[in-house]
């Protein structure tokens, strides 16, 4: 947060693609690193700026300081800090943080919550059986190869409304039950996993676009709604 | 902000394309309305969801009640509630208000301002005089017909960064410094007059993509930086 807004230099990871990281990338990661470590010696780690550190211990936090670096360097408070923790590799639990709008949405044993201002409430997904009632949200088109894109764009066609930007904020209002499809391509596993737990034990189904597990990232598709997320399973795999 | 995030009923307004509105648009509208009736009789009111009352008045408020109602709708809290004020027909005074976030965006005769949780303080924007180093947002491909697209594409591809999603909250990023240029289509006065003294107070540029005067809705192009500006509507114009 000392850094949202304000006048910071974006450095570039390199590759074709534009793909910024900031200060307040590394110093979040470098702070949660350091948390876990002191108060969870021997659990793996996994962060997207300073890599693995045994990755194959029973338990492992996966870790998105910022998902949405595009977002936080534009301004926009729709970017989240991922703090997922895996057991033997399958997801447990999982948080979204914005600290700015100061919303936290994060998944219990069996439920899932919204916490802001000190109140703290269940969330649940919404039914929404149909494409044609669908909300439909995607980060960005550039996501997508071109393959993909034409796949996501029939899936467009058949929904109610279509709308980009977000990141993981997306997934946690379909998980509020606001959205009932998001659909992405070109996802790591820390965008994804920590996000994993909140969207299923709000009643919702993430999988790949092949029905696979999610936790490690490529193409996803989540809904709040097992019958929406079999119909747009159906125009993914075409 | 009581239907914020709650099971509302959505409108379409008809005509092809999905154009929702709900019942927060018309009850924000017609407090909006009432008030402004009371406090300024003899000033015009022209709104979104009521149409025009006295347009031609010397003193005329332009109200959106809330501007992004798809972004509203899906919960994410990037819309924004638009007054304006225009003398003669020119642009005096604008706001955008986004009472999720707490957060105002408004001009004064010479300066434009930010307000939060009882802060206020002077917001510019940034220089930034060329398209290889500019963050470029959009509302959504949808704004655009397949030809305007063509030139918006020209010149995301001269940018360091686009982005999608947005609404009136691009502008006030803009105008805060942030981002650097907006360029959208399709617009109504409505969407664009209140929004025109914060970017101009702040020290950008906002016109249509000819050059002319941008209260009138259309095709937009608003930058932090002059050079910019000009850089853009070469492309734009192409």
């Amino acid at each position: 947060m000392p850094h949202f807004r304000t006048n910071l230099s974006v450095d570039h990871k390199g590759g074709g693609e534009f793909d910024p990281v900031t200060v307040a990338d590394r110093d979040a990661e470098a702070a949660i690193r350091e948390i876990l470590s002191n108060t969870h010696p021997g659990h793996g780690i996994v962060g997207e700026e300073f890599g693995e550190t045994e990755p194959d211990a029973e338990f492992c936090w996966i870790i998105d300081p910022i998902d949405g670096t595009r977002g936080f360097i534009m301004g926009q408070p729709l970017w989240g800090t991922l703090i997922g923790l895996t057991v033997d590799g399958a997801p447990m639990l999982g948080m979204m943080n914005q600290p700015y709008t100061g919303e936290r949405f994060w998944s219990g044993e069996t439920e899932s919550f919204f916490t802001r201002g000190g109140d703290t409430r269940t969330i649940r997904v919404r039914p929404c059986p149909t494409l044609d009632k669908a909300i439909l949200a995607s980060t960005a088109p550039e996501l997508f190869d071109t393959a993909d894109f034409e796949r996501f764009d029939a899936l467009t066609r058949a929904v109610r409304m279509r709308r980009f930007g977000g990141d993981c904020y997306n997934y946690c209002l379909l998980a509020m039950g606001q959205i009932d499809l998001v659909v992405e391509s070109g996802l790591k596993s820390f965008d994804i996993m920590p996000l994993v737990p909140i969207i299923e034990r709000a009643g919702g189904v993430v999988t790949t676009w092949e029905g696979g597990d999610p936790s490690r990232g490529g193409r996803i598709v989540a809904a709040g709604d097992r019958t929406l997320h079999a119909a747009a399973m159906k125009i993914l795999r075409t």
